[in-house]
């Protein structure tokens, strides 16, 4: 019964049955017209998704591929590149950065809260001989399901001078992200959160200062070389062979995004993050993040005192086919996740506290669940 | 119509409806028991065809990530490598090496023919203070329809001591390749060729010496470490977001080629190669490859005298849906090829050699099909 399951982790995300019948078109060739009509729709779309002019670069790897192009084709070995770090994804920026060569220099803040803007613009004001080269930081954390203040984060980059280097993996389109209006200079993405469609492509914006700094960066790429992704992409191609399923997925995802309205998309994220956290609440759950800076893509929950997070996810998983996702890094014992993003209804929202109350109970924590569901629903 | 056309390149190559019912599946958790169920049969299933008892790795990339995961894995900037190139992507193998800072020395052989296994040994004999590093070769070479001597070079290179690292992405499953046996370190791979099974997963293979040769290698990588994926793989995991839709359908792929034998898999593309050769014979026109190192993976076709290969493959696609590949490299305006990988019947066959008579006949050129439709037959 596993396909019954209902799919509530931060990625892979469920996808609409019109996007799984896309995978299943017949291949074409990667180098002929009706790739070249397919690769210029979806780059418009994503173009649009991203609110950016700049080129938007498709790639056939995870989030994680994104993240590397963005570092190794603007940066070269020993730049001083400031990461900012919230959670396990912004370490993993870090030490992406680290694996190249860069000198990374990392800020830390305490894994659940987001980034202190005032703290990271005094950082980058005291930088006055501007060693700074980047700084590398989460639109959303999704180990934490924190949400960083992108745009003021952004302009104080911009201040200073630095690449603006943001991961939006698992935020775009649950999030509003203005890459141009705020500045940012490059973002990674991919195609398996709130796009809606399954894994396997990453994507990369380059503003004209990213490709300015791409001219004289030094970090090795072949695979990820993003100028040779950028000169195949203007004759409707790709540099390697594409993973051709997740583009037809991803040109229906992004119908059904347009279809449904980009601002009604980040109201329903906003909606679904709201009924995740009045829910847990109200089942006697703490959450991490503070409501002022929590995900609308993901909440993060305390296991209740006692209990192992582990073992709650399993029960939820083995005998109500709710999938939960559990904690990452230091953090992996004693919290788990609720995913609400991409193709996640209100519903299911319902669905997943009164499989979290059931759980509970069984588990010997006393719950109201009827009550736990009244709160979540006054949030719809 | 293009949904009817019949995909004779090399690479994407048709996909089967059963794999592509796959593609359709709801996504599960990568982190989760059904996955692991999944990774498990796959990577034994690839084990097996690869013929190794070695590990083999599962990436989300093209084949030219899992090239790149091969050379970067392995060795270190300054490490002298050499490069056995018959064709495009031999070049590409040796660019690759170039662009993490290897020292390559290109053995370049006319593109068409195969390497010399003679003067590989002897250049490697010559190297007594064995500075050679690692032998970078293809065993198909797509680009030019033409196949190498694993065998031959590997022991070579055995002799000599260097790692033996093999391009197979087009000629796995096509062609038989023992990797133990014959001593090869290390495999390249991808799922979009004779696997009939969409782009987007890449395949490397690491024996003992490889892993041995990892512990030093400097060479930078964060998304292609094969360690981090081997370290993952043990718990039927991978580091990064898998492309599930491609691992769904490669469990199917893998059923299939069992089904019908892995020998009678590469006895059919003999067949399938020696039909397409002796069609184009007949039709009159020439081949790149001499018979002795033809490939029955994809077959190189000169263009007539006086006329375009690019007109002749746009005439078969607009008119036909008949989708013939270009030439790559140098050889880019001068041929057409065909491929004949995959899910490639002996009736796929006739009807390129069919269609092309046609459209040669429409181009001006005289020539004999139901004679060529019978030298094509006579190979079955």
């Amino acid at each position: 019964m596993h396909e019954k399951q209902l799919l509530l982790i931060p990625g892979p995300t469920p996808v609409p049955p019109s996007v799984l019948r896309e995978h299943s078109r017949p291949m074409i060739n990667h180098r002929g017209p009706e790739f070249k009509a397919l690769m210029d729709e979806v780059t418009e779309g994503l173009k649009e998704i991203h609110k950016t002019e700049a080129d938007c670069l498709i790639l056939t790897t995870s989030g994680t591929g994104a993240m590397e192009a963005a570092v190794v084709n603007t940066l070269s070995p020993g730049d001083h590149v400031l990461a900012v770090v919230i959670g396990a994804f912004g370490d993993r920026f870090a030490k992406i950065a680290e694996a190249y060569g860069a000198k990374v220099e990392r800020m830390d803040f305490e894994w659940g809260k987001c980034a202190d803007v005032a703290q990271v613009a005094a950082r980058l004001q005291a930088d006055t001989d501007k060693s700074i080269k980047a700084v590398l930081f989460e639109q959303n954390e999704t180990s934490t399901g924190v949400v960083n203040d992108v745009e003021g984060i952004a302009k104080a980059v911009r201040e200073h001078g630095a690449l603006c280097i943001v991961d939006a993996v698992s935020g775009l389109v649950a999030i509003d992200l203005k890459t141009d209006e705020w500045g940012v200079d490059i973002v990674a993405s991919a195609s398996q959160k709130a796009f809606m469609t399954p894994p396997g492509l990453g994507f990369v914006t380059m503003s004209e200062r990213a490709w300015e700094a791409a001219k004289t960066a030094k970090m090795p790429k072949f695979y990820f070389d993003l100028a040779a992704a950028k000169r195949l992409a203007e004759k409707g191609q790709t540099p390697w062979t594409p993973a051709l399923p997740q583009l037809f997925g991803l040109r229906e995802g992004i119908r059904l995004i347009r279809e449904e309205g980009l601002d009604n998309v980040f109201a329903r994220h906003q909606r679904l993050g709201r009924m995740a956290r009045a829910g847990a609440r109200a089942l006697g759950l703490k959450l991490l993040a503070d409501e002022t800076c929590a995900s609308p893509a993901v909440t993060s929950i305390r296991a209740p005192e006692g209990l192992e997070a582990k073992a709650l996810r399993k029960l939820a998983l083995d005998k109500y086919g709710v999938v939960f996702a559990g904690g990452q890094g230091q953090l992996a014992d004693s919290i788990f996740r609720i995913g609400h993003l991409g193709f996640v209804s209100e519903t299911d929202v319902l669905t997943a506290i009164t499989v979290l109350g059931a759980v509970l109970q069984e588990m010997g924590v006393t719950c109201d669940t009827g009550a736990a569901l009244a709160a979540t629903q006054s949030e719809m």
